[in-house]
């Protein structure tokens, strides 16, 4: 297991802007944290970029660092007035890994399993069956669509805030099927390390992810410093309804909107009402998004996580079935946009485990064989351990 | 006409929070406020209530303060954290006037009138005839659906930035029917104050009106000081495009969202993800916001704005059409929500025109006569001037 050696820069003090509430900081070092913060606020310096230590010298991270020092330093001709320094990022396969398949997948199925002896009629349903009897693949051969429906079935007639309950413990205790980590310690340090350094620099950064708004929300502050309204995802429509004279807000089944593709240009505009000036996506599933962010005036910032890493990490592109890039890897060549080559560019992987957690085996293991995408290196497979009804495993990335 | 005679703390310097940048502020005073806000900001103190000039000594205006001094002290045993201090105003009868019809209706009206020559299909849809034909009071019958319908055979096939050009320049040009003010002089002065004093105290304050999105944000910024981030509408689908290679978004005449009544606790959800500890409407579509609000764990603020001023406004409640408050006065009385009597509570009503503004007669009247409510008084009729084929004039309301 890679294991991030850097973790000083994890989280910088914003202290004015709302977000410090939940996050971990280093005490020893707020003092000097929250003056410099107030600084770079207050006069909109731009912060230097030993703020990346997780990014080795690369062309990626010099475009970066071209960038915000072009939009944020006074004086620059392409200063940018710190309200419209906005900047979207997709989050799985961008923020956190993404396979073998979603994280909120595994919450559904996770909740698919507890809820189906309530749900004979679930027998019905090609999709549901297929994730009853650990067919992943096939429960996802139906594409978003699939996956909203495994969402609405498990999802819809709770209260958000039973929902959000919901997730907060599922994301405390489950663990990554091929690394025995928390979700929550897949994310990526580099990063991390990225939207501290945009935070530090005037930027508001803003979540828009395929995955459910009311998924993430239960999480992405303690763990990215994103607070909840600059968090922007998939929905369900919910219906408010007084129970005892309170009012709740219930989750339907009926799918609110899809942010994915071009619902997340669309999502950006209804959501944040002004153009990104920097976008970070990985997937094609965040061509429209970069296209959107690009097609504005002024300096633009297009970048896409390239999964090149099948040591560390994985390695998976054009015939993935789970972050499909393809298009927009054809896109980024044609329009010069910032191509991060994880295993290149990136030092470190994941955050630093936390120090309670307790390694051990896999509690599950999946991994959708369809979802292999020509050019990842086959893995080694699992001596053992998947749980009766689980899913073939796809074993941990090897630490290199 | 009323004039506001205190402007001067219209706006207050944020400084930190990215919206100074189109607001108008007093440059002899600009140094201390900015130091001011620094310091409130910093240190969480509580802004004084001499922020509220406007305002008479009266229950309304103490209930404020007193709930902005105990969330915001530190040490008061009800502090709340900064990043929970959420505002929620809905706009049309709160943050601005609303008779004798949404201006938004009337912005609509001027495009059916623009566009009709191309659209010979609208004389068969009911509604959109009788706008043709000066019957506000009939094309309004169909209630907020019917709105939605004029909203939609109007805006749609525009592009976001097409439609965001064709607000700012009726929002520039257009004058109310009663009074001949520019729109966004049909602002609340003492409602301008509370959105500063509670900005100078930490809160973050959102619009959430049953008005649409889009033609709200383009001026919301400059005449509320709140961001087109912190804007929640009513809205339209739109429709990501590609024109020429630009990436382009369209409006399509499907309704995405009605942000009115429970709408607006839903959108509330969606857009912030976080309860609001203050809310602040005017009519039964306030009802679910405020009931929302309320139902949150510590101190709340919920606030209705009655519209009692006959002489310096309009007064309605119960049976206008516009504006109706029914239901959610009688909640408020259950409940102790704060009453906010105009005639009683505000010294003035609007802001001051700007100097530019150019006295002339309304140069289009109108007064649904259905609209007008038991209890508002019979205003005297208009003496000439309605354009053919303009609804029949309300006149403005005379100063006292």
């Amino acid at each position: 297991m890679i294991i991030a050696t850097t973790k000083a820069s994890m989280f910088s003090a914003t202290g004015l802007t709302g977000v410090t509430g939940t996050l971990r900081w280093d005490r020893r070092e707020g003092a000097a944290r929250i003056l410099a913060a107030v600084l770079a606020l207050s006069f909109a310096l731009p912060v230097c970029a030993a703020a990346l230590p997780s990014w080795r010298a690369s062309p990626s991270r010099a475009a970066i660092v071209e960038f915000v020092e072009r939009v944020a330093r006074p004086g620059s001709p392409d200063f940018v007035a710190q309200e419209e320094r906005v900047a979207v990022f997709d989050n799985d396969g961008t923020l956190w890994a993404e396979q073998p398949a979603y994280a909120q997948l595994f919450f559904a199925i996770d909740r698919v399993k507890a809820m189906a002896p309530e749900h004979p009629e679930w027998a019905e349903n090609e999709t549901l069956r297929a994730i009853l009897s650990g067919d992943i693949s096939a429960a996802l051969a139906g594409g978003e669509r699939a996956f909203m429906e495994i969402i609405a079935a498990t999802h819809a007639g709770l209260t958000t805030e039973e929902f959000a309950e919901s997730v907060r413990a599922w994301i405390a205790a489950a663990r990554h099927p091929a690394t025995g980590r928390r979700y929550t310690e897949m994310v990526y340090q580099p990063m991390l390390e990225l939207l501290g350094y945009l935070r530090d620099n005037g930027f508001a950064s803003y979540i828009v992810s395929g995955g459910g708004v009311e998924f993430l929300r239960p999480w992405t502050e303690a763990t990215y410093g994103i607070p909840p309204e600059r968090v922007i995802g998939s929905s369900l429509r919910t219906k408010f309804e007084l129970r005892d004279g309170t009012p709740v807000l219930v989750k339907t089944p009926e799918v609110g909107s899809v942010d994915d593709g071009p619902g997340k240009a669309v999502n950006i505009d209804l959501h944040i009402g002004r153009r990104p000036i920097a976008a970070f996506g990985n997937s094609d599933g965040d061509l429209q998004m970069l296209q959107w962010t690009a097609a504005g005036e002024g300096p633009r910032l297009c970048v896409l996580i390239h999964h090149t890493d099948a040591e560390r990490e994985w390695a998976y592109d054009r015939a993935s079935k789970v972050g499909k890039l393809d298009v927009a890897l054809d896109e980024a060549e044609r329009r010069g946009w910032t191509l991060v080559d994880m295993k290149r560019d990136w030092s470190v992987i994941f955050v630093e485990a936390t120090a309670a957690l307790e390694r051990r085996p896999p509690s599950r293991a999946a991994a959708p064989s369809g979802d292999r995408a020509a050019g990842v290196p086959t893995r080694r497979e699992p001596a053992s351990g998947a749980p009766e009804g689980s899913p073939t495993a796809d074993p941990a990335p090897t630490q290199d």
